[in-house]
């Protein structure tokens, strides 16, 4: 065997049990008690978890004349230092433009410069026939996942083109990813504010209520149920829309929902920072109350939501995010995270006694790749499967500091906060690529990923999903 | 090492994969890609579980001057056919008795006759302070979970008693696992049905209605939220019961359910028979409606349900139920079900779509492992838990009849169904105890299973469980 | 006194007991065990009732080219002679014209012509700063409701809109009535149809599903919500519609919902008749299912809805619904019943028990004066109230026939049906103008209603309310 | 006509009117706007509502050796005081007593004592077979409503004596009002608090959990459920019991609830004053959090709940709450309140918002005459009704003090709190037996009320109670 990972606690979305982990190549071989080779990493007193996923990360977005500062260098790099080893940016369609060569470009972008394996969601823009016309074939090439956008003025679907296209999905085994906030009433609202010189960070979230959060995620869902669609919610950040999902699940309605650290983690309350400093947590939506933080812990421990990724999409404080300082609504959205996720959701969680290991594992790593068609190669450590892993450190303390971090913009939300558990070595297919928190990979090692369609219905999916 | 099993898909409460797996003494020591050995297994083709788990079987129990029909050796050999290489059966406590006396007795009557591992759960038949002190001894003598009735005209605890009974176990860590039907109201049903001379087996579900038995599950509920102790429902037959669990898991408490193939396939059709076939259906609960099957099927599939076990407590149909043939409250209650619970589930659960591989699994083999003080020894597949293994043949067809089944009755509630799927080889700790179908261990060799104090609260049970 | 109603039976939405009413001029000035006068009429055996509104009336409607059929005489005509005495129609904007001017000249038309006394309701047809402007002087002027639209090609307002709307009418105090169709989806599915050559009226129903009814009712309430402002939901026809107002409603949000004796009584089969017979029944929303029809009369009886009207809008299905004959979405919608609402409520409500006859008189009579600003004026039976009275025989039996009802239409969709139960006389402000089903009324006598500013929030509203 | 009441504010259920009321002997004969006579009662500025009912009080109650501390003469005194002019009392069974003699011996000690009209319900404490057979006879006697314990030592009811009784009632057309609370968990708390020295009045509320009072709610529910039969819940206190209540309503059961002042207005804060002062508020069930007042006002506000009773069972602090000087079990149970109830529902509901005048008047006055079978003749204001009237002055402030009020006990649990809005004057069939709030009517001068057979079902009942 090429490597073996002794001595460590092996922890899987169902089990946690003591092994040694054989490599040949870049997939895992052997889970056995003892292994002996050429090549050991030492595991002892720590867990070794399947490498995690995250799903919704922005790398070198263009925001009108902005792009986000982590581009796919940097950004995967920071990803794999923070014990994640794929991650599925977003293929942001343009108008007439065909899907497949946005796709072509976003690869094109990519390839040859991450550090992890990654795949593309495709975003799209309308519902014209030619449009409709494409979705077979990006799914034959790989990108079964469609991104629709309820909001922002450039990208925003009025409810017929959503029904359109979830129409076609349903057919195709396509899955929707749905950002869900009402783009009218948000515009009202920030034309309102601004019109009476409120023009500070703290009306961001003022612009954007968690009714209307709610509103919107109702809707997708009806349409998702109108069309028989599965569906996905991204970033659910209150508990009007977790109402919407659960009342969903509950009848049977395959409905998936995702949240982020930042809506389990952060509130309002930091949009009331002095100065300009409340741009740094402009996002959307933006982060809400204590009792939504609650609801969405607890809403995770039950299932009810079922993936936690990060909607990375970093902007500089200096320069970035300073285009709005005479207007929050041109402060661009977005914060960064791509490369603490694992660590918080340990902390924050599982030290606190809100998720056991296994709900960790599996909002991390093992469901994003069952609802991604990732399974049965990534987000588990099962013979056969890639070999990518995480080494974490349960006793390991860090505080989190920009400056330290890799993620490539100079501030982070949790600065400051000091956190208990860390990974230490990260393998990627079966290669070191991060030992003792630093990335020794090569650049663009990752590879593009092939996602299947979609299997729809309950029964495809693990038991821990429902 | 000492035995291979090889080619087979592993299937575990998580993920499914290709490995083969390793065996040394009792445990599992590798699961890897390929194995080498003097020894070998081979499941190609077939898929490799946890050994099954049965929580709830009464063999050789005691009614009256009656015994149930399967003792240790024959019902424990019928297990073992069926892929269940754990049992947990009873120390139905007797007045004037002390519990531990109880249990050495039903220890005695098992070890030595046993086929496949057993625990026990102890029965509670009052809330005295002697009976109370008992408690945390019999926890540490392997038996953290309690039986409590709350029906029976011999068993049935009043409210007092029950809620006396929860405090202690929330106090030391057991577990109670509750009959919840409403003692009064049946013992008034069947007093009026005889006095009517309403004597068939017919009027047996008559005489205990769902409502009733959604009522006690509520109470019991009740009776554990005012005491904070978790609790287990046993035999969920009705929506009624289901719409109490949902509703307390909804707010958090930590309530358990498990339902019963004979709840997920029969209806209260059965009673209906001509002649007095009915009363082979004579069960507590009795069989309900289609509609509560399929919203007992959607319950295990959302996880709303954790447990299918089987409740196997078979009489013969001639000299036993016949009994009841001039008066149906006379019928021993109580069908077998030890030995076809893997297959039914596999055959009416995942070939038709209700269940995932992983659903099954974790209803059959992993939860129960996880609820009940087992974990990680077993119901799982990993290394360093006991190598009980089932290799269950997906394309094997089966027509169930009782002359062919192991267990030792005169009928099966199933006659005649053609199922596809079954258990062809079944290890336990190890040791090949099945083979093709037939048993070809030795009498004896299960043993008593000491099990772990219950962890109170989500955090620490796996994700799926909620 | 001028006129003496003698020896009815006199219903409220509170009580039933025996009374005779004396009235002076246009008011109730009496209510005694025995009253003498000059003139009398003879109310032995009978119900007294309030006049009955009819909160949802489309008289003399332009739709492109076409009118509905029943003009202000004969409509209103047809409303008296079914036991209404009050209606509310609607002042329909148009674009580039004041609200005042469009109010103006409404009443220009219906002053002089109407029978009854009437209100009516002021559609908006965009939220520009002008349009809100106009608001609280339409509310002095005796408007202080307002139609929102959510589907129609020429009428729909996006979220935005319906949002600036809601929260000047919160501030104002008007109420906002709100059609909740999805305007969008609605569009896509009839394109769909028209492309598959499905142009026969029984796509009609297919093109506007009950889930995106349900949608669109969602969504208002969660607008309304989000401004503070109350809302009246018109003609509900289904469940998903029903779940929502149930929910808001069970949080304390004051919502309000209307149906109509066409989604109480009839289903999406009268779609299927052959020919083109199904455009007599073509109206949006249009009928459901009978499991639809049950909710309604449930929610009813509940009080989870509040109001019974017609939505009253006839188009001669000769020369007008045939416009469509070559593609249903030319059909004009709408269906007559202003006059046979009192008589089909009672003959399947209260006759077959569903509602009492407090029930009945509070859906037609009580609640929309509570509700739409009208009382103590109408809706009651009370000193110094309106003297609009209904003389109803409850063992009058009616046949309901196109050419026997006052209707100015071809055709009834209740034809045939046999009532028993029906308004025999009816008062309008002391004035007999329908004496044994047959007007005798003056056209014109009927007068304006200036009714008030909507009272928010529970407790100004009457038990029964909610 | 003999008494004229004018120039008042009409107040019912319905509707608020100016109207003068004529009265002929005992009844109302005539609502009109102007009406003369020789006997006038000036209402000018005044509400006039029908004369409250409370239906739910214990007069000279006994209670082993105790008595309550008002009897027939001076709590009915205190009622009319109150404005109420109707109550309902208990003919409490003996065991081996006919349910016959029972009711002729506690109409022996009411009868010529009581100063307002009053009925009876009828305990009962089995369900043997001569008790059930008593049913159709009381119920012609005129007492059709029964009253069944859950809770307390001597008269608890076990499930299935419960089932047999609600079976009968639900033949016979009874109602049970039944008294929720689990009394064998009580009786087990009591007797742990006791022997751990927790004696002191703050342990009462402790020993009676809310958890548990909505248990056994539930449970009356459900077996009410399984029997068919309707069902009153009587003096709700908690969100528990609350959400059976609506969850039953949900689906149509016909079940009615009723809340009394002191759960809308005390907490389980009154338990810890100092010494033995919290006596003064030992009632069972307790008084309970802020969170259930909010609850149960709101309950009120949309008609979950119907009723508003007293519960009035006034012991004397000095001499017979002292009884429990040592224990609070031994604490007789019960609070004075027949004289205080419609002023402290105005004050707290009407003037702060929470109810509207037709809310407080459908709680306190009609709705108990639709349920208990007093309608048309109590309840309501209306031709042929009974001339009991209250004429409130929502002006007149009032201190609520013991030594004023006409309740004969030494304390009342508003001590000093100040309310503004008191009944002035009082009229019992037409008879003025209270004039500017002092009694000067005749003793003995109620009669016994013949109540009516119980209608089943919604549509017999007014809409306000759905």
């Amino acid at each position: 065997m090429d490597l073996i990972v002794r001595g460590g606690t092996v922890v899987t979305a169902a089990e946690t049990y003591q092994a040694d982990i054989g490599i040949e190549g870049e997939q895992i071989v052997a889970i056995t008690r003892h292994l002996d080779g050429p090549r050991v990493l030492d595991a002892t007193d720590r867990y070794v978890l399947p490498g995690a996923i995250d799903a919704h990360v922005h790398l070198e977005l263009t925001l009108g004349d902005l792009t986000s500062s982590d581009d796919f260098v940097t950004g995967s790099i920071a990803a794999a230092c923070g014990g994640t080893t794929t991650i599925i940016d977003f293929a942001e369609s343009k108008r007439q433009h065909s899907l497949r060569d946005t796709l072509a470009e976003r690869r094109g972008l990519a390839d040859g410069r991450t550090v992890v394996d990654y795949g593309l969601h495709v975003s799209l823009l309308d519902a014209e026939a030619a449009t409709l016309a494409e979705i077979p074939q990006l799914i034959r090439m790989g990108c079964p996942t469609f991104k629709l956008y309820m909001a922002y003025e450039n990208s925003w679907l009025d409810d017929g083109q959503i029904w359109a296209i979830l129409s076609t999905l349903a057919e195709q085994g396509g899955l929707p990813i749905v950002h869900c906030e009402n783009h009218h009433v948000i515009a009202r609202l920030i034309e309102r504010f601004r019109a009476e010189g409120k023009v500070e960070p703290r009306y961001h979230p003022l612009s954007r209520p968690a009714v209307m959060e709610g509103e919107a995620t109702g809707r997708a869902i009806d349409l998702a149920r109108s069309t028989g669609c599965p569906t996905y919610i991204v970033h659910v950040s209150c508990k009007e829309a977790l109402a919407r999902i659960r009342e969903a699940r509950g009848r049977g309605q395959p409905v998936y929902g995702e949240t982020c650290p930042q809506y389990l983690l952060l509130t309002e309350k930091e949009y009331l920072r002095p100065g300009f400093e409340g741009a740094k947590y402009v996002m959307s939506p933006p982060a809400r109350t204590l009792a939504d933080n609650d609801a969405l812990w607890t809403a995770l421990a039950k299932g009810e939501l079922q993936v936690v990724s990060t909607d990375h999409c970093p902007f500089f404080y200096r320069g970035q995010k300073e285009r709005g300082l005479e207007d929050f609504s041109l402060i661009p959205g977005g914060i960064p995270g791509v490369e603490t996720r694992l660590a918080l959701l340990y902390h924050y969680g599982v030290r606190r006694g809100r998720l056991s290991l296994q709900q960790w594992v599996a909002a991390c790593c093992s469901n994003p790749a069952c609802i991604f068609g990732l399974s049965p190669r990534k987000g588990q450590i099962a013979v056969g499967s890639d070999a990518d892993l995480v080494i974490f450190d349960p006793q390991r303390e860090v505080t989190l500091r920009a400056r330290r971090l890799h993620q490539h913009v100079d501030y982070t939300p949790y600065e400051g906060r000091a956190v208990r558990g860390y990974p230490l070595h990260v393998l990627s297919r079966g290669e070191l690529i991060v030992e003792h928190g630093e990335f020794i990979g090569k650049q663009g090692r990752g590879r593009f990923l092939m996602r299947e369609r979609i299997r729809q219905g309950y029964t495809g999916l693990s038991l821990h999903l429902f």
